[in-house]
């Protein structure tokens, strides 16, 4: 608390936009994971792994920059890359660029398995919330979610 | 997929919808939870738990509702309950109303915990969501997410 005004807490308004989006939003995920999941035997996390490495060039990205876009911790990460190397969808290696650093990359078989499982997250994505929304709303969550955005990259630089 | 049309992916608007959306929200989690985790000791994952049983009467909850308010599996929170078993925050016992149920209660040192963590919560709420938002994207955030769960609960009726 910064101020000695007390607690402000959420007017009913304020409080089912937030429930609503928090509940919403878990309910989504454990959506998205099930059908991957089912499908292609593979969890939304480590869907995700695979997606953040791919969209790096040759497939390959530093484990700390990793961490920072999963938001997720150093020690987590490498127990979840640890297990998806065991599966062999990722493979990990000293950084060409900088020996002291470790990077993850994409196997042969994780570039297949993400290209299969691609088309059913994108599937749910759609199905579970963008074709739910109207165009205005589409365009106000990236508005306001990339202002939480630029909040959140400020308070931490 | 269920079409035959193949995979409709996402137009550019829809992707920052989506993009934005789950970043901040990963980023946001983050955020909360460190600010508990430093300020009060306790995950934002736990102080999700003590929420759910606090909002029922008596403080009382059985194991396979908290589950789906959570959006878990039965395994994962029985661990998840049990360190908090531990930790003493919450109690677990048989069902009084139904004997092969198990409910989870608060302890008077959960009770107080979370009377503790709630400020801290909720002003991380709003300084960083709620009151990034104008009141009309409050509203149509409350509108469009009570659509999403909506449209999930009826799929998993």
């Amino acid at each position: 608390m910064s101020e000695d005004d007390g607690v402000r807490w959420l007017s009913e308004t304020e409080m089912l936009a937030w429930r609503s989006y928090i509940v919403a939003t878990m309910r989504l995920r454990q959506r998205l994971h099930r059908e991957l999941a089912d499908r292609h035997d593979i969890s939304l996390a480590d869907y995700e792994v695979l997606v953040c490495v791919s969209l790096k060039p040759e497939n390959r990205i530093r484990m700390t920059e990793l961490a920072t876009m999963l938001g997720s911790t150093k020690s987590r990460l490498s127990h979840q890359v640890g297990r998806m190397e065991a599966a062999g969808v990722v493979r990990r290696g000293r950084d060409p660029e900088d020996k002291r650093g470790v990077v993850a990359e994409l196997t042969d078989a994780g570039q297949k398995l993400l290209e299969q499982a691609a088309p059913t997250h994108v599937d749910g994505v759609r199905v579970h919330l963008i074709d739910l929304l109207t165009e205005h709303e589409q365009a106000a969550f990236g508005e306001a979610f990339s202002r939480v955005l630029d909040h959140l990259t400020e308070l931490e630089a």
